[in-house]
Order: C-alpha cells, then sequence, then structure tokens
C-alpha cells in the first residue's frame, strides 16, 4: 500500500482543473496540481490561461500579479508574461533573453470545466478529454461542485470502485440500508482497458434518504440499479435509476423511473491531497431548482461521511507506509483499476525514457 | 540525549491504556500506545477488548465501527472482528479467509485501571501487573486523573528522580519553599533491579499550599517525609506524610499524621509523547469529597508545571538531537534507572533476537 | 537558488539581537539567533547578558529562570550562572565541577541596539560594531521596529536590492507610481567589498504616500533621491531624500529638501525565519512626536506587502528547493552581494578549517 499511496502522475492525459465558475471577475485561481504550483485566470478574450505559478525571474507567484488582457504581470518586479508564457516586458530593460518566461499549460473548455493537460505540450489533443453528455444536454440539470480531500486521489477512486460502502458509510444518507450490502452484489464487472464498469440492482428496497428528500411519496418501495464507470485516471460516472418496485425495470421498462446522472472528476493535488469535482444531474422536475439543490446538498453530507474514512486512511498510511492490506472478493473492480492504472504509468514511463 | 529521546519500548510488559471510566456508555477510545493505533472498548459481557486500530481490508479506523456484543465491526465495508480478532463476517462474501483479522492485545482491568500487553502475547502474565494497594484499600480515597505530555516518557521520569525540583518547578503549590533543595537531600538512595527508591526529610517546615489548603491549621509547622518509588517502565508510587514538626514523625510515631499515596503511570504513546495517568490518594477526612477534589485540582496544577518544562527539553532535544547533556550529584537515582532500564531493552532485543 | 534558501551564517560578525526596550523590567528574552537558542537579558548592573538558553544540566530553557544580580538560575533544579556562563551554585552539592556552565556569548550596546557575537568570542572586537550615525544624532528622530519573516533574510536583502519593485509591490505606500520602475534607473552601482551602493533619482514626481502624510503640501511635485547601502552579513542602510521639483537638487541645493534615513537589520534566525529590525529617522518637524508614528506605520505597511511576496518565494523554495531563477539587468546588485558574501563564507570556513 505503500506504493499505493505514493503513487507517481499520470502526466500525459487531461485533468479536470477547476469549474469556470471559479474564474469569474479576474479571479487569478492558485491551485496545484500533480504537484505543480499553477494559476488560471480568464483573459479578456474570454480565454482561460494556466501558467506555472511563479515568476521565472525570482520565483514570486504570479497568483499576486495582474491580468492585463490575456496577459499576467508579476507584480514584484513588474515581468509581463504573454498567453504563451513568455516574457514580453520588463521595465527598465530595453532587451528581452529570449529564453525568459513560464511554462503555460494548454487549456480546454467545455461543458463549464476546464481541462488542463500537465505532460508534453505536444500531445495534448483536445479530442482526448472525455465527454460527458448529461453536462451539455439539457434534459439533465444539475449543479457543480468541489471538495478538497487530504488523501491521496486513488483512495476516493477505491472508495467508489465498491458500491457495498454505501450500506455502511452512507446508511442514513445515500445508501438507505445496511441490506444493501448483504442482500446485492454487482451483477457484471466489465474489465475495461481503461477502467472498469460495475452494475448493481437492489430490488424492493426503501427509497435512500437522498432520493426520498426529492420525490413526493417518501415511503412506497423502489427498484434500484447503479451502473458505475470508472476510467483512468480518476473519472467516474455513475447512472441511479429508482423505479417502482416491481413495474419492470430490470426488463426495460423505465417509464416511472427517476434517473440521476453523476460524474466525480479526481485531480491530484499532490500525492498525499486531492481536488474533487463532481456534479450530480437528474432528469425529472427540471423547473424545480431546490431539487439540484438538495441534490447538491445530499451527496455533499455523503461525501463528508467518505472523507472521514478516507482521510483517516491517508494518515495511517503517512504514518505507517509499510501497512499491509489484505484483499476480500469485492476487491475486484479495484484491483483492476490499480492494475490498469499501473500499467499505463509504465507505458508512459518507457516512452518518456525512449524519447529521452 | 539523542538516544534517550529516541529511546526505544520495552515490549513484554504491562503499561495503562486507560482508566476504566474512559470507557463507559460504548465509547471506542482511539489511543494510540508505543506507536501502535489501538481501539478500547467494552463489550456487552462487560469485558473491554483492544484491538489493532485499523482494518485489515482497507485501513479504516475500527474505532469509527460499530460495538456488536463483544465484537466491533468496520463501518467501512461491514467487517465484524471477534475479541481474538478474527474476522467472522463479510457482507457479500461466504467464505472467510483464515488469514483474515487484526491484532488484538490481551488486557487485565484491576482497580479501575485498564492494563495492555503490546509485545509477545505468550508472555502476557496477568500476574505481572503491579499492585498498588491504596487503589483498592478503603481506607484511601482519591480521583483517577490523565494528562498528555508532548516529551519523552522518560523526561517524565527524570523529573520524578529529584525532589529537589519540587523547590524551584513547584515553590508555590506542591513544594511550598525553595529551602527545601537546600535544606533536605535524599536519605539514601536504593539500587532496585526494576527501579529505585528515595526518602527525604524536611523537619519543622512550612507546609506546602497543595496540603495547606485540605488541613485546619495552616501555619504549624510540619515534620515532612516522602518516599518515591520508580519501577520500570515508567510506574512511580509516593508515599508523602506531615506530621507536627517535633511529634517523633521519624522515629516512628505517626499518630497525628496526614498522610498521601500517589501513583503515576507513564505510558509511551509515541518516542515524543506520553499518556500520564495518575491518583492522588488521601487517608483522611474520607467522607468529605472536596479533600479529593482538591488534592486533584493542586496535582494538576502542579504538573502543569511540570509539563512546561519537560516539554521545552523535548523541544530542544527534537531541534538538537545531539545536545550533550551534564550529571550533577542529584541524577544518582535517574542515572540508575536509564541503566536498568537501557539493561531491560537489551536483554528483551537479546531474547527477540535469539527466539528469532 | 535552493543553495541560497540554505545558505549557511557567516559566524564571525556582530548581529543585532534586540532593541534594548526588549528587555526592561527583567525580560528574559527567548530568541533563536543563528539557529542556537540565546536568552538575552539585562542584569541589575545595567549590563546586558546573553547565553545559550539551555540549563547545561538537563537542557531546560534558562529563558524560564530567574535574574539573581547579573547571574540567571535555572528554575527546575536550581542551578546558577554567571555572566560567563560558569556554573556557581547547585542547591544541595558542595562541590561545583569546573566544565560545569553553559556558553555566554559577547554582547556590544550601541545606539539602543544590542549587537551579539556568535562565532569565536576572541574575535569579538567591538570596534567591528558598524555605526550609524542617525541613531545617536539629535538632528534625526525615529522609532524602533521590529518584524518577524518565514523566510530566509538573503530573500529580504535581494528584496532591498532592487528599488524598481517600490513600483509594483508598494505603488500605495511607499513607491507612489509604477512610472518609478519606467523612468528611471541606478545611476551606478558600486561594488564594495563588504556589500554595494545604489543611487537613483526620480525628477517630477509625485510625493508618495507614506510622505504625502507628514507634510504640509499634498500635491506639489518632488524630486525624489533613493541611496542605498547594503553591508554583509545583512545590514541596509537608505537615505532618502524628497525636494521640490525643479529646485536643484541634483547639483546639491537641499536647502528645501525632507530628508530620511533609514536602517534595517537583517539577522538570521533560522535559515528560513529571521528577525528584521529597523529604525526610519526623519530630519524635519522634530517637535511632533505623530511624524515618527506615521513613518512607522507607513513602513510597517510597506514591509508587510514584502512580506507577502518574500514568504510566498521562501515557500516555493521549501517545496522546490532546485527552483532555477533567471537574472535580469537589475539584479546587479543582488548578483554582488550574493557573490561577496559566498567569498566571506568561503574565507570564514577556510579559517576555521585552518585553525582546526
Amino acid at each position: 500500500m505503500a506504493s499505493d499511496s505514493e503513487q507517481s502522475f499520470l502526466m500525459n492525459c487531461w485533468y479536470v482543473a477547476a469549474w469556470d465558475h471559479e474564474l469569474i471577475d479576474g479571479t487569478k485561481l492558485a491551485r496545484t496540481i500533480l504537484e505543480q504550483p499553477v494559476v488560471l485566470y480568464r483573459g479578456e478574450s474570454g480565454r482561460v490561461m494556466a501558467m506555472e505559478d511563479r515568476c521565472c525571474h525570482r520565483g514570486a507567484p504570479l497568483s499576486m500579479g495582474r491580468v492585463e488582457g490575456d496577459c499576467i504581470r508579476c507584480m514584484y518586479h513588474g515581468m509581463k508574461f504573454d498567453p504563451s508564457g513568455k516574457c514580453i516586458q520588463i521595465p527598465g530593460q530595453d532587451v528581452i533573453p529570449a529564453r525568459l518566461g513560464v511554462r503555460s499549460y494548454p487549456i480546454v473548455q467545455r461543458d463549464h470545466l476546464v481541462w488542463i493537460w500537465m505532460g508534453d505540450p505536444a500531445k495534448a489533443d483536445p479530442a482526448l478529454v472525455v465527454d460527458y453528455e448529461p453536462l451539455h444536454d439539457p434534459g439533465w440539470r444539475g449543479m457543480p461542485a468541489y471538495m478538497h480531500y487530504d488523501a491521496n486521489w486513488l483512495l476516493i477512486v477505491d472508495n467508489l470502485s465498491d458500491f457495498a460502502h454505501l450500506a455502511f458509510v452512507h446508511t442514513k444518507t445515500l445508501g438507505g440500508s445496511e441490506e444493501y450490502a448483504y442482500q446485492t452484489r454487482p451483477l457484471n464487472i466489465e474489465r475495461l482497458a481503461d477502467g472498469f464498469r460495475v452494475e448493481r440492482w437492489h430490488m424492493n428496497s426503501d427509497p435512500p434518504p437522498f432520493h426520498r428528500k426529492v420525490i413526493p411519496d417518501k415511503t412506497a418501495k423502489v427498484d434500484r440499479r447503479n451502473i458505475g464507470r470508472m476510467l483512468v485516471p480518476g473519472i467516474f460516472f455513475l447512472e441511479s435509476m429508482f423505479a417502482p418496485a416491481g413495474s419492470g425495470a430490470e426488463t426495460g421498462n423505465l417509464a416511472a423511473a427517476r434517473q440521476y446522472r453523476n460524474c466525480q472528476f479526481m485531480t491530484p493535488e499532490t500525492r498525499r491531497t486531492t481536488h474533487f469535482f463532481w456534479n450530480y444531474l437528474h432528469n425529472f422536475d427540471l423547473d424545480d431548482p431546490n431539487i439540484a439543490l438538495s441534490l447538491c446538498d445530499s451527496l455533499r453530507e455523503g461525501f463528508m461521511e467518505d472523507k472521514a474514512i478516507i482521510e483517516a486512511q491517508q494518515r495511517l498510511f503517512d504514518r505507517e507506509p509499510d501497512t499491509q492490506l489484505l484483499a476480500i472478493a469485492a476487491d475486484a473492480a479495484l484491483a483492476h483499476f490499480r492494475r490498469i492504472f499501473g500499467q499505463r504509468l509504465t507505458a508512459e514511463r518507457d516512452t518518456i525514457a525512449a524519447a529521452a
């Protein structure tokens, strides 16, 4: 487990750096990503820039600087950098050496997400950004949200890899009953090249608290289905469906079902801390803004329950990096993800070494 | 001194883990002992259990779990452990591998103390628990108390090894006057195989503040005797006697004496922090509960004075592990204790190495 | 830059340890200097003593002790030390071994500054203390002040080595306008054997806010001159002059000028923290005490702006000790200072090695 919690990062892939509302009104957002200090800002043109958050001259943070047009000026000695990171002005100096500049990072804005590429810029193909349709489908409504974890992102991936924890961690919030762990199992676990997919049904169960809050009939039994999909480096999509018990949802009748779509993006801040972005969307009563608010609150409440346990795990691994863990049957998805993530990491390192 | 403050622990002996009132009402007490995370709880049977405070599956703290009978259930994925630490249930899994389990620690409950054995369980003989008679003698009354020190336990042992500090650290609380350091000396220092015993008299002295608070005559001079006994790994017993000056206490007439019995248990939390348990008992006015309260407050006030100095020592050793200290004559008891402790530690290591 | 932020200290030179008002009324000032814990106190004779802040017996801080005459007594077991650091009393022990003692440091008091010599006491020549005339010239009035920096002292030296930062960091406090960086340059940079001297003029400019606060005419243009002198190991003197624009100050007519004299003393606490002492003196309206108060406040306001940036630099170097910085033309003074400081450090080490 030591190696897990010290896991290095996959560099050549897109990570969520921010929700775009975090950059309104001239905000210079200082955010560490993959242990690199980054400043994010929206220029006058509307374009979002990401730069190394340290001036190349004396190391002052550019996030303490000033946005000018699409450029940013360090407010220590006044050096100005264009969106590519090139230094274009030094007050009191006429000639600017070509080597003067800071690193800038490729950015893609899509569906209110700001994606960043921390690896080789030449490989930063926008087509590689993962699309999550509910974020731009008017049939779905949600609220973007953010939390910070004092834990390695893979511990959050682990958490999402086994829904049995809903029964114990989230009994009174997202889970609903301990039965869930005893009576249900993953139908199958699809081991994908870039992650996994799991499906789990719970027939004739009580609606869990978060769902009960946003439906009129608080007591009728439901047939419940969760389909989770986890992708490298740490992107999770969850389809949740609640249909009236016995209405035939398992054979395709979803006419009376209420559905949710949930995306979660885990971006390593450091090896032991994580930026966690999510949006929990619903497809019913779209004219009632309180549904999205209630779901956002419920999910945050549930994630706080996860956070307490996951950060306790991190503190354990910090204190005892050689802790040995023992797998159980339910760890199949988790184990597959860590295996393919390790393979991707090795492949990336080999590619980088071969190029050097 | 560096080696002192980094002193390793004696494993095969009993340590005080808690007062039993710390475990009432279903408390799952998370307490680190000898750098091991431990959860302590009282089961339905009344028995106290101590287990490794991390689930063997994913490392979640069992202290965030749930007590069921005498068992404890991890509330991450629901694994249940019996008092021996064996895993006896995994929700959703029929077969439980035999190797699944957490470490459990032998416990002895006696006189409201919960003793734990952190070393080889096969050697955990309850007969080795040190008995302190005043704790179960109805002729003595006190109050159990606890403090946490940010300091290595041996620095507290050092402190208790030379009563001269009463004169300077505790002038206005436990000591009473600086004369104590100038006019009195240890009568003799008995070097024991498992610690030491010192006796010190102060004739015709003013009663110290803590004693004055609980006696009717605040001003009459007293003949004062302290007998301290320190035992490996860090257990201190103190007999204090105050007799009217000139009443012949030194020749055995204790008829008009007021006496105290004090036990102090130092349990290493880590190499640089300590759990400190104590009870200061008296044998007079037993029907007046305020005496015990006043003494508990006075002692806490005095220990806070020690704590300020002892934690300053620890910060020094943290910052400068190579600090050289110079012994004075009064360090005889301290030096003997550190010597025999070192011998015990070496012997234990040799035994463990020979067995391996 | 890693080596910069880990820069070792020059030992054989005088450092400012305190302003003398910090030692009134029996204060035992615990202050770490060059990573050594020191206690400073004024004895009954008026003399200031500096000692190692740890008793040689058990390491208790002497700053928790008691001043007796010019001596200090450890209040753990009562050992007493004379001004030379020699132990002269052990309560309860008749013979005191000659080796018992703590280190004492040479001290010079001058112009309300308490200077300390942390290196070889045999070399501690009081004639080497740098004199700053305005501190004892009745024609100047100021207020002594202190700030603590969570940053290596050389980062503060860097800051003071390029006045261009006035334009950006202190636009609304000490600087006044961004023009300063664009329209002015150092007239010349004198590379001294023990530091540097720079002079910079700004003709026909608006008076900066800190100056405007203490003059009657808030709007008239001024000709402004700054002359800075930096000395090893980190002593800065600044002459600032403001004359009516066009009054001929640049040719020597200072009749209508208002002038300031500013001394700043950077004393390393540790490699990553600094004691910063300063006094900003003026030579006009000497009967109005509010001028000195206003200037002290203005300077503190400005230094807080520096502190925000400088401590951000330190955090960067802490996190990424291998950060590479790129020099610009304005770094000439900074680069010279670091060069000669490095030479002095090497020379001192060679001398110490040769003597060993």
